[in-house]
């Protein structure tokens, strides 16, 4: 909703300006400009159109150039915004922090599926819940854009019973019925796993998914043929994560899992470089 | 603050789990464990003291064990907690997505700022404003830590007259006079130029400081030259800023500014690999 | 998290005393007293430990008498305090009108889900997003006390394609299957359906489940015949929603759906009536 | 405030939609619709105005049909609304969660407060401060609606020396004139008794009201002839209050008090059954 | 409640140190201190130990030496703290501005309730809702401990037909008539006049106060004779107010209304100098 | 930002209207009204332009007729208003009780700064960080408009080592080179000194100011005339601070320092009487 993502930029004006902007306060008075973001690498647009929308709540004339996933490249304007001089100025370091690392993660994003689906198109990517902390929605939003699957998107969607949760009931077949009894038949359950016999009782059991965590690629292979040749390979979505990187990531979908999940392409992606100019 | 810190963190759990833990709260029993955080990279320390306070605050035991800017080499230990499995198990990702963050501005500081004492260990290295959104405070700690110099924390804290006030008023000498006229006494000044006319201009005017944004390290010297020949040097604080990175900074560090300003440090440090481990 | 739950309450008793609590800041003195919270009709606890251990955060010592599930009768104590008079009484009144809601969606879960396992015990009942607002958590978790299914906690959690939805792009299978490209692996999707073609069409699409809205139970059980008769009953869970009350749930429970879902236990449960009482 | 409702509408649509709406996001584009808010059985309308000021206040266009009080009957539209779908959507259970408790509290109110006035038209009817937490004010809104007496709205607002108050200092005389002593003029101070000894002492001590909790109506009736008897009975007002339900009201009438509260108007009201419709 | 008054003191160490303090993270330790706040001129005390059982909250040792209203001199302690000297150091001035505040109220409101009661013991001084923002319920309390009547405490405890609500409807008579019918039986209702006529209207259509507002005592005294001459003198209360300050508060005294209101007590009450020393 | 002062004033209304306006809701309809606020004495405008657009994003209509600094008489409107009388009628208060204080802060700097100018042009008033809890920004603003120095905001824009620092430190010198080896090169370091050896080390350290506390202006001279006796007089900022009131700043003045500062201008500031005045 706009009203969010406008109450989000006013949190982070908050906290970039808690006493005002001293400079803009001395020097600029109570004028008219017009200004525009400016890409200053390539990138994919991702949720301009929710920041104009923002920015117009906050009493800025705002208007998106790109919508979602659209390409453009160093030079070009993203958004063009128009208003009181001190606003834009004292808005413009919160809008672009927030901004470049949202294109960041999509870009980042683009670039591994494409890696990926380049030797496997049937296998899909996928974030995790290693986020920039407070910029959950949008992040996963990027990545959704960016041609990747979001993932549970936080504790509360789906069921994914972890290495933490086996330390301490160490039983992989009564933790997948306990959660399967306890949980809504809305939600999905997953098990994370690093060896065949785990992945065997968790499909078993009645896991929606699999999680094969921090295995080689060779490994991961070998747990997959396991499973086809004793009729499960196809009764759970089977995901690889765990040290998944760009340098690695090929061999993995050669593996073909269903899902390689990454927090890469959201904790390792490069900020896209932006500036806000005022132009009048 | 422990009780701002606390705030934080309860604000990172309702988002990461909004309507609670579906897997914890289905599997898991109301039992005590131990818990480590652990480190699965060399890095430098940084709030873990403070965090620990925090989870205090939330009703865990937690002991930080290793102090502000002490080294530790993957595997090692950075905390230890203990408590109630499902608190510690909601509290886990939060802590860790804010905690590696910070972990790799350190270590990223600390490289740049290492690499530029090699070459020339009068230089400052300082962070922006780009920084992760609601961290700025964290962040900054850690900029500290690493060694290197906050810059101001917000536009509440000193004057930066940028290219975009100029782009409005078109006047270096007169914004430096409003400023000198309007600001407090206990505010320094700033202006960004890209020229030495401008950067005498604004020492003329009585600027503290000068950014010198966007030009190359060859440009730098020369204008520090220039500054040094009309007696200027030292009657401002040289900065240099703009597209500075690992790679060429360097560079930058031998034209011998005062300070050499990079969002590198904050924006593309790559966070550190920790995780949190039930020990128990 | 207690911490959360603290802080609802402080909410709560913001709500009631604004401004301070008239009468007992002109006629209590900073007196030590013990109370009870006392149960003037027979039920079962819910969420007294999380209670008893929120209030320990806001200053009092508190104890659960019952543990979530357990019976209790009419002039049982449900929960000991004790600590400043003052405290306790400007807390009272948020504490019971919370915590009555509370044991009522209990009870009357457990009535219905009881009614419909005394008839058909492989169905299983579960609860709507139609919940009292701020209390979602809570009512969700005294949903599953209860004995019910919780279904999708909130929006985010699930797909479920509605009329209104339908009402927009006029096409289920299209939208089942732009739903299944476009939602996370770990998300299921359900979709509301009012007669069996749309039924067969959802779910032939990939539904994982079928919401029968607003049929009669005779209608429901002929749907799930055919579908049975297609092969296709066992390819989607079964739910079956709209109207369903107490007085005609067993109907419905006969016609042999996977799901009955009715808001009745969360907006129609009847608040168990409890009381605070000052034994000292 | 317009701006306060808007903001409750915020926060429950945060809680509904913590992460977004994952079905809308995923199937529904941005396109503009009509909907209208329609009744499912008959009632009176409350706060449908103030509804859709707050919903214009987020972006949508909104106007109620319908004024305080107004009845409407199964079938009717109460509200139309348009603007984004993805918008609707998200604050469609929100809204309807809210409107339909609070238009439950009208009717019921209206209900309890005719069948009084049928055989008592001078003794009011009175809500209680069990209401649906968070809620507070738009409830106490519908009471008066509904044709009933809000009663105070929080602790802040009169003095009321209730049982757990006299459990701690033991003496109604002693309580009114402290009280009396200590409050503002502008505050009533009303008493709860449970015979007519101490109705006695806290009319004589100067109680503005005296309410008289868990009587039969057979003893209510005796309490205030003793006190008629004693030229008592108008130098206060006389609420009774304590168990008292549609099915024992009118006999609480008939002893003629002046004030008859009872939480059922509030907590046992049912929500009366709205939608939302896509019209376009 | 503790926790409110912390979460005061949190949000003004937000607004005084919204990156951190500077100073104390750059030289300061972490060591533990004690320190004393201290008069530096002689006052009464209010609210001490409401901010030590704060303090103690937010995670410091903290003891108040004075109980509401007792007297203290130039150079006296007033409250005792100890822990982290960072923690104390940045809580100070908001510790210190908040109660310096406070204490002025007290001592203004108690000197000008001994120069009324000195002419007119009866007469009871009141504050208004001319009150320091963020600060009411503080404030109303320290004007209760200085002596004198809150007054109501917000808009929502009581009825005062104003100048302004008058300017709306033009009806003495018809304004208290409807306020009676609609306003609860638990809250009073006043009205505000500048003239006899009014005044008997109001008292005569059955309001609980007249608030005489900007007339001279002699004026007042005027009034109140023709009240008096006509029995209405004891119908409603009589309530001065407008423009009385200790140099005119004595003439209105004589002139026997039974409160007088001023927002001098509040607002131009001179905060209590007083300050924290670090003692170890 | 408008946005942030519409969100105080809606604070502010939650405070004084917490259950909204018992008054205006029971005789107020649903009309539009002009109401003007009216200076009930002379003083300075200030911040009129940013409530009125405050007062805009909350939905009434509003200008401001002053800009800020200009002088107003007693009878001249500041501000005109209209919209619905129930939002103006509930916002009323909580606007003037902002608004009085802010220009009474204005007009007591004024005053000051004058007396100071008339002896002593050279020399600027300062404010101190104590200020009116929840309002810093408005204060430092009013302080501004009146023509004396803001002084830093807060504690995070710049270093001053107080009495309590040393305290702690015991070392003027160390505490100076500490905070200029960990302080950013944009914060000034200033001093709180109380005799001229202090000052000397202060500033031989490399202090930025020196804040010189608690001496009578002849030792305020005296200390000046040492440090320009030994040369340090211009190479840090003299401040003079502590008990420094209209009635003997003049003398403070004379003894020539950079600096006075003074907490009267903020803290005793009487506020500006102003009243809002419902016109049609």
């Amino acid at each position: 909703m706009p009203q969010e993502l406008a109450q989000l930029l006013l949190n982070l004006v908050k906290e970039d300006a808690p006493l005002g902007d001293a400079t803009t306060e001395a020097i600029i008075g109570d004028v008219e400009v017009k200004a525009v973001v400016l890409a200053k690498e390539d990138g994919y647009a991702c949720c301009l159109i929710d920041f104009a929308e923002a920015l117009r709540v906050l009493g800025l004339n705002a208007n998106a150039l790109k919508h979602d996933g659209e390409y453009f490249k160093l030079g070009e304007s993203l958004m063009v915004l128009s208003g009181n001089a001190k606003l834009i100025l004292v808005i413009e370091r919160s809008l672009l922090n927030v901004l470049s690392i949202i294109l960041g993660v999509v870009k980042a994003t683009r670039e591994v599926v494409e890696m990926v689906h380049r030797v496997n198109p049937r296998v899909k990517v996928a974030a995790t819940r290693k986020t920039i902390p407070c910029l959950r929605s949008l992040i996963k939003k990027a990545v959704a854009v960016g041609g990747a699957d979001t993932h549970r998107l936080s504790l509360s969607d789906a069921l994914l019973i972890k290495d933490n949760h086996l330390a301490i009931i160490h039983d992989v077949e009564g933790a997948v019925k306990i959660a399967r009894d306890k949980a809504t038949f809305m939600h999905k359950i997953e098990v994370e796993v690093s060896n065949v016999d785990d992945a065997i009782k968790a499909i078993k059991a009645g896991a929606d998914a699999v999680l094969i965590d921090n295995v080689t690629p060779t490994q991961l292979k070998q747990i997959i043929n396991t499973l086809e040749a004793l009729g499960l390979r196809n009764k759970a979505i089977i995901e690889a994560s765990g040290g998944i990187t760009p340098s690695n990531i090929i061999e993995y979908a050669e593996a073909n899992p269903d899902i390689i999940s990454t927090s890469y392409i959201t904790m390792k992606a490069k900020p896209i470089d932006i500036s806000l100019e005022i132009t009048t």
